[in-house]
């Protein structure tokens, strides 16, 4: 691994020179730049970790490529042990940066695209797992962080890619060239995209033979020629922007994962980073592995900013005199049964995994939706409780500069203290940390991150097995079987 | 009414000139300040809607002390009738502002103390009663917004006010001249505070003798001598502050009330403004009273805050081709069903009101209570389907400024199209509204404001008449009654 | 009224000869069957109400068509007031019997027919309004006990009823006569049909110019030639028929409302009973006015009924010494907020009520639908906070010959004991009332009676006035207005 | 083992002789008696399953003790892969049987009191593994059913065990002889006593040292001198006792487990049988070991309930022509989706399963306890969905001998027939089944069978590890570690 350290992450990003633009104005450097820096740290956690000795084990894996020691967010999942300890990796990052750590998307991109590379060869006598195992070697060795891009815009969404009126509401092929393919289109809400080093693109949904040039999947450099991105708002983001520091709530970290808008304007992408073109009949397999392990994940990294949000809202208890009220505790409690209940069904979609033809581990599929499916309810739930026990405070609190003002500083002091011995700026740092996590776009995240619930809806019936279930209520009920 | 338009209002606001402070500086005018003139505008419709005809009737009322004609929001109820009228009115204004309008509070105090006045003296023959009127009558003839401030700090909650270590936790009684009374302490999370004209100062709590000089009813100025105020911060307040128009989400109106600590450093007030001195075994009723009041707003208001809310999605999906889904249109009909129970308990709190012995009219308390309740889980279930249908949209979309850049702003334009007709600013505009109104302050108002779900769960057991219930029980079980 | 008592009722009902089977065996008297004896007197409870003082000015009312004083279950509402008065009615009710009483069925049948026979006679010109008056004084004058029948079998229902195989899947006239019309086809799950007097047919859904035969809405008597009755299993029901008394659970009233089958095999009508025949473009707005009174009633029996499972989880809890628990004291003040919010749809569907041009008053029907809605899920909740509280006991518990066996009734005496001084037989009586009152088929009525939960939620879409809502949000965004 | 097929199971029980009652009348053979006779074939098809190829390496293991092949009810678990077979096994049984197969109580207890007793010898040098690993190399090698016994009367419960008015409200050993001791008391709910061939006795909560007689575990056979049972009454048992067939819902298993409350008059136990005597301080380790065990099991058995549950209500909508209806497709969905989510927990409680000092296997208890506490949540919300799916069908349906009457029979055929090609007699049999599987006894098992919700908030509050939760929480938020 090049990368090892956050320092060493933050240096590779300054020798890049991605387009970003954010608020109508361009980023120069996002390692420092205000909107941009929170979530560069976050990522870096990702690298610490691996140093570790206590979260070595989690963090880092064997390359069944190389035989060298890589960071698991580029590791291909070989057994039931990877996914488990993936899951409990997650949790851990997300306790310890209590946002979005950014690096799973690629790291699921890369899972699904190399298993289903393999079966597309096996099926057409393509080459792209070899094309793609050379990428990932370059990516485990020098520990690149890489985004994967999947949601197109989609425009009028009751019609298809290819009833658009516009043709690039859905990226696709525009040329091909001898020495590769141009692409042009857009991805949204890409996660840590200004950020990471290089982006893998997939198509967003299953297709049909009438769009061919939509299905693609290939690797570019972040800072391709023809690559614009806009990095999106965030709840609260000027307070970060104008550098406050208890009003952000989390001075180190970002509310999510620095979500951004990535325009491809007629990229070139050589042969040997395609990995996929127009092989339709894959891109619903493509999407749906993708997405289950996707999917998988979110109970556990949500799991771990829920175990933020409950001790949160305890120490604020503690601070309030009110930790020790029946109605406290048991909000407490419903807010830990709520995170374990998500968090098992992380572990019981890795403990039930199985592996596909490339020998590569996916989830279960069903428990992985079901697990994405609770995140969707769930981590809404605990934020309801959390602003219950948090009370009215968070919400019209004075800021920072209040607290440090002359005029008024002894009087925020004197009315926001509460029991002896705690002291009210800790108070009120741990009242912001609750607004940041609870409010707006951490929650929207949580919503539609890995999918919207619909979707997750969709492949539970799907795979509900009701066939099965029939014939188990017909035996009970002493119904005979009969010919269909 | 002397004031009559919301320019009238804003004049009269720029004639007062209380200290307040926001992000440690001092506001000099509210009605223009970026912070402050929001919550003025909300205040603003109030007065405006009286001089609609189409509302007039709902908006304004004859006065039962002169006859003449006022708005409603200085009325004391006199029959079912007119608290029926002010939950229609309340929820015209939810669906007309979109936030809080803030002179429920005041509203809501006046008719409290009004029948409470009326009962202290029929007990300890004291005079408060005809003082209140005098108050009230000219709140009524010069048509003010009365800030009704309940909420203490409390310190240690642990302990009551007695026995906190500061005396100041809770406000009290310092002082008691001959021309009338001083106090100290403050009011936390006061709605309307630095845009009200005058401020109602009532017991946070129900008291024993112990704490006498903390039963205090009395009216003061907003800019009395040794008033200051400090204006809380809301979610993505520093676009509001920065002139943002689209971001914000709510061009014109706020996220909620305009929060602020009014802090009472040994404020005088005479005795023609002091409505309880020391009778502590009225705090409690005042307390029931008013928070019945303003837990049955509630259900109206924020309905029409969730009106609004139910439109915006039904607008994002059509704008983005979804509206005819069936899990669309379910999950719009969740919204209007959980809007339309909370409707339920305001008209029914008020259509089963009751007379007190002033004559005033009150809510019943437990419909009111349930009214609340549910509003501290609907509101937070409407925006979580909320988010659902509006998509990540919401939380990473690129800022007004990108939209009008000229290196991103074409991009933006074509990737955020959706159905063709409908343009991209307003498709925008819509998800920043949504954004606005789900995320952060605005849900933590809705569980607070009017109480915390503990306090009406309190209420709801205290009034469930459990008793009766258990002989209905055994009745019902053949049990013969027998001795207890 | 001539039936004036609970038991002039039961003599009334022995001068009639319906067809009732029950488990393949006829019913010879349903006032001592021990299968329908149980609902005989839940109906004699509404009989019995209208002479007790205390309730008369509920339980009765004054017809307007004749100024005589009646049952208030055969009247037509006049104004908000008669609604109200209503809606505590049938909170009593429930409250007094544990059950269904049956009588609001037809209540509601008479209201919704009255209306639209006025309308009919508008369009039309027909002689409605003037035969369904004079059979209706006949019903108030005697007091008899209507059964509304509506439910059609509907077959498979993926047809309408011209499209059905067998014809009689839904009601409908098979020869018009000079005398009158004769009538085909059978209602499912009547309640009160086997101990009423009359039958009022009406049709199951809104039909078009095809089903001209099936839009009829006539009364006949239930002993009617043609007529056959097959009376519903209940959970439990032959602890009932084994004349069982503790472990029934409800000694003296049923489950539910004792539901029957009503077969119609070529049943006569004389003209002056055929109140619509054929009129298809009124059938949709007698279900629609029928539908939402009887919704709008649910939300007050069930209130009613879950005021008994409330006394009677708090009075087991007393007597397992547990009743001051946080826990226990929770859920308990859960069940009772849950109620009352159901009782406030009740409540406010009839503060809104408006008069229909016959000068009939109707509920609202938004908030009447809302408040079934809310039935068919608060029923379910409050009965598994009931199971919670009331432990695994009152699935496991011996049954009433064990405790009164020599050989076992004193270990069943000894260890069934709880708290000093309440007898072990009154603690096992509220466990039989708790376990009758929560499992099988008194929930599933709950779901079910007037309407299943889809049938509301397509109501609150159609009556959730988006357009409206679009504006207002369209409004707050600063999206100008636009030709659409 | 001796015991292998269902018919073995059966004959042995026939050479047992329990004294048991039922409605105050003994049974004399269990495996014939209509009240029983349900529960012994659903414990059969444990027997059964462990003879099929297809389930025999989930139904049998290989003892640690013996090497010998056993049911894997009577197995120490001995890692994680056990842990998970388990669970596997549960959910299939549930799915064969729509019940409780009773046989985990004594399951559970074996693996609790195995690993307990290790630890107690170790800390007091006691032999009690070594006599318990004789009874248990009995058990397995017989291959008997062992009823765990665990919850006492406890008659008021603000009291302890000593301070009982009765000392036999929790049961004790009253006599220690050189031979043995002697026991009285009684264990009330005790799923599966009745078709059981030993007892495995435990207390039912942790002690104190002033309850040393309530100390203690041990085994006895059914039907040891001085036992008494005394059976409980179900939903619906009444049909069960008159041999109706499809009006049970089930033909061939019973509603639940078959409980029965075992009074113990002072019965003798040799001290080869004695596994706990007065060491008070293991008693809550052995409660929390069997209860994690028992609170894991219940997510994997329910989950197979709720699969036949989806499927009859899956095939009840195909033949009334609903199954493509959106709602019902996602109230479908809703169903799998909690089911699933159940499951999830019992599946992760195993893979995060860690060995005792004793070598056995232990669930994780954090997730075990989730596990049931969803259980009581999601079952009845799943029954609620299948009551909502089912129709009013299911409460009000003609019984069987309605289906056979000569007079009505062909009415019944004619008016509940639906889609063609289903026979009316299956919709009714599923309709049946449906009715037995959401009502009373089968919901109040699912709540309180491995305790009661709040014995899980108990431990997830508990075992939350609220501490490391504040540490991060206030590194997030930049608070400083500061002394304690």
């Amino acid at each position: 691994m090049r990368i090892k350290t956050t320092s060493d992450y933050m240096q590779s990003l300054q020798h890049l020179s991605p387009t970003i633009y954010y608020r109508g104005e361009k980023i120069a450097d996002v390692t420092t730049h205000p909107a941009t820096a929170p979530h560069v740290r976050a990522v870096g956690m990702t690298y610490a970790l691996a140093n570790q000795e206590k979260y070595a084990d989690l963090a880092t894996a064997t390359s069944h490529l190389t035989g060298r020691t890589i960071s698991r967010f580029t590791h291909v999942h070989q057994n039931v042990e990877d996914l488990l300890k993936k899951v409990k990796l997650l949790r851990v990052l997300g306790q310890k940066t209590g946002t979005c750590f950014q690096r799973c998307v690629g790291f699921d991109g890369i899972n699904a695209t190399y298993s289903v590379a393999w079966e597309m060869d096996k099926k057409y006598g393509t080459g792209y797992l070899e094309r793609f195992k050379k990428w990932l070697v370059h990516i485990q060795d020098e520990n690149l962080t890489v985004v994967g891009a999947m949601t197109d815009p989609k425009g009028d969404r009751s019609k298809g890619p290819a009833d658009q009126p516009d043709p690039d509401q859905y990226l696709h092929v525009v040329e091909r060239r001898e020495d590769g393919l141009v692409i042009r289109g857009a991805k949204l809400h890409m996660t840590g995209a200004v950020n990471s080093h290089e982006i893998l693109i997939m198509p967003t949904t299953a297709m049909n033979e009438s769009s061919k040039d939509y299905a693609v999947v290939c690797a570019v450099p972040v800072d391709a020629p023809g690559i614009t991105m806009i990095f999106g708002r965030q709840a609260n983001d000027s307070r970060r922007d104008l550098k406050e520091n208890i009003d952000v709530g989390k001075p180190s970290f970002g509310i999510v994962g620095g979500e951004a808008v990535i325009v491809f304007e007629d990229v070139f992408v050589p042969w040997e980073r395609v990995f996929m073109d127009g092989e339709t009949d894959f891109t619903g397999l493509l999407v749906y592995r993708f997405a289950a392990h996707h999917r998988a994940n979110y109970g556990a990294c949500k799991t771990g900013l829920m175990d933020v949000l409950t001790g949160a809202v305890t120490y604020l208890a503690q601070a309030q005199g009110t930790a020790n009220g029946s109605h406290v505790r048991d909000k407490v409690t419903e807010m830990i049964h709520l995170s374990e209940t998500l968090y098992s069904s992380s572990i019981a979609c890795s403990a039930e995994g199985v592996p596909t033809p490339s020998g590569a581990y996916m989830v279960d599929t069903m428990l992985a939706n079901v697990c994405k499916h609770n995140v969707t309810r769930f981590h809404f739930e605990v934020a309801r409780l959390a602003v219950d026990l948090a009370g009215g405070f968070i919400a019209t609190m004075p800021g920072e500069h209040d607290l440090d003002s002359e005029e008024v500083g002894h009087l925020v002091e004197k009315y926001f203290s509460g029991v002896a011995g705690i002291p009210v700026k800790d108070r009120i740092k741990i009242g912001r940390l609750i607004e940041a996590m609870t409010g707006g776009t951490a929650m929207v995240e949580s919503m539609h991150g890995a999918g919207s619930p619909q979707a997750q809806r969709i492949m539970i019936f799907r795979e509900g097995k009701l066939n099965e279930k029939v014939k188990l209520a017909k035996a009970l009920a002493g119904i005979p079987r009969r010919e269909k």
